[in-house]
């Protein structure tokens, strides 16, 4: 019977260590000894919950059930949001399968584990190989964090002439420039302060606004697709201004409320409003390459895999402190 | 000089006769006689300004600038919300002149005239032949009515095998339910009340769902595509509930405020919102040859092209009690 470390959230809002114990692997399930996991912003929706925490994890096979077919013992492999959905409803079918109305998703199924700890169970069909040139650390956060921006990007497709714009300089955005910029698009970056200007010139952005306290803001191309990583909304009167017709616009980071944009330029300027959730696998797959092919990497800052490690993680995060993308590390 | 009898809004609201005489043609404008013009729920808009109504045309050509190319004397033509577009910007150049920054359109230019008339001038290419096999006054609502509806559905592509939703049953919903259907889609409908049922089912529809005081909906399948022409804003709580994942929402209808919708279905189900507008000529050409075809008809109330004819047809409609589009008749 597996048995291992497992970091849960707690009602302190400070996580502790607890082990979780599994029965002995079935059909396709797979121990994972876990190196390295992401810190994600929706993590902290959950940090207070009595449930296993992190759901950007990679690791090595350590055991395989009877009815895997793939992976081997030794195989580096990473794991996201999802860990199972069933397979054969129409979403599904069509390869989209995280809106599967029975998918396996964190924070509602398999509360045991996490990718914060030292081990996990989970469905081979799941897990990711990643590829031998990205590190352990650099795969992590690209298994959330990567996947809900390239998502974005990818399943509504993008054109390589198109502008992008990305409102935010965080946890995803600074991985929203690197793949728009690789994808071939201008990318201008949206930002409250000139703060961030030279890393995400770095990035790959061409352009970089400072949005703070401005009336109206000019962008030197019309934006044909704005990437929202902000958790704040913006002010939708100044941003509408600067789209260009027919724009997508793609909000991914979580709010309570509405989405409100004003009615007029949505309709006049055929705007697009594109909820947006995680890579299905066969995105998830291309995401993987693509950042391998192109080494794009998280701009990271690392924790140990502990108690101490997690809650300093977390703190910082809180803060808005976090350059730019937290990770964890056995 | 060309000269005719235009009416125009007022600021009585009572719509009232008047001249427009208008320089010899140059170019490629082409002198209509008009015939018939469609009342759209737009022009209510404008009923109390001073320019020329209507923006659902049709005519008789009866005079060629020395220009034009392709239109003869006695050719019938249509019109609708856009006259004249710049010709060489991006949105040009790819077929989507209706969000061309220069684009003329009904309000904002050629105030001289309009529909609602005895006749007007217009550019050629802004000019749509009518086929043998359509009358004047079932082509006049296709003119923006029909366009606008025809357009949500086909420059986003729809698949024949979507269930699509029109929710109320007016000037655009009823034009909606006809196309969808004829496209190949189960169309549902979503209305106030049952007193619209039997009609919307012998337009197309294959279920009808009578919203008022509903506390919960439910669909036989989930809605794919949902076109709403209703002009108060629906529950959103109460819609989401019955979308797809991945549905696109289309609201077609005027409002000055916000659009708002529940954030966390928007980014769970990855919805869409896209605003549409009137189709480019493309686009309108084809919805005229596939209403020909497929023999889509509005539901007309006639009324005469007169003084007492429009403003007959403006209380109707501002009542709400136009069944379903109003069309007026030289």
């Amino acid at each position: 019977m597996p048995s291992f470390t497992v970091y849960k959230g707690h009602e302190s809002g400070k996580v502790v260590k607890s082990t979780t114990t599994r029965p002995d692997l079935t059909r396709d399930e797979v121990l994972v000894k876990i190196t390295a996991s992401g810190l994600c912003g929706t993590d902290l929706h959950y940090h207070k919950a009595d449930m296993g925490l992190g759901h950007e994890g990679v690791g090595i096979v350590q055991e395989l059930g009877p009815e895997t077919t793939y992976l081997k013992v030794g195989d580096r492999v990473g794991w996201g949001y999802e860990h199972n959905s069933c397979g054969h409803c129409q979403q599904c079918l069509r390869g989209n399968e995280v809106h599967c109305a029975e998918r396996a998703m964190y924070g509602y199924a398999d509360l045991d584990q996490g990718s914060m700890g030292e081990g996990a169970v989970w469905k081979e069909a799941f897990l990711f190989k990643i590829p031998d040139n990205m590190s352990d650390e650099v795969a992590a956060p690209l298994m959330c964090g990567g996947a809900t921006v390239f998502n974005a990007l990818h399943q509504f497709p993008i054109e390589a002439t198109d502008t992008v714009a990305v409102l935010g300089v965080g946890g995803l955005g600074h991985l929203a420039i690197q793949f728009a910029a690789k994808m071939g698009c201008e990318v201008i970056v949206l930002s409250g302060s000139d703060k961030k200007k030279d890393e995400a010139m770095s990035l790959g952005a061409s352009e970089f606004i400072a949005m703070k306290g401005a009336k109206e803001i000019k962008t030197s191309r019309p934006i044909d697709r704005l990437i929202v990583t902000t958790s704040a909304q913006p002010d939708w009167n100044l941003l509408t201004q600067v789209l260009a017709p027919n724009a997508s616009i793609y909000p991914l980071s979580v709010d309570e409320g509405n989405f409100s944009i004003p009615y007029m330029p949505l309709l006049l300027n055929g705007l697009r409003v594109q909820g947006s959730l995680v890579a299905s696998r066969y995105i998830h797959q291309r995401m993987i390459a693509f950042a391998a092919l192109h080494q794009i990497k998280p701009i990271l800052e690392k924790f140990p895999m502990s108690e101490e490690g997690i809650n300093a993680a977390i703190k910082k995060l809180q803060d808005g402190e976090m350059r730019y993308r937290g990770v964890l590390l056995n």
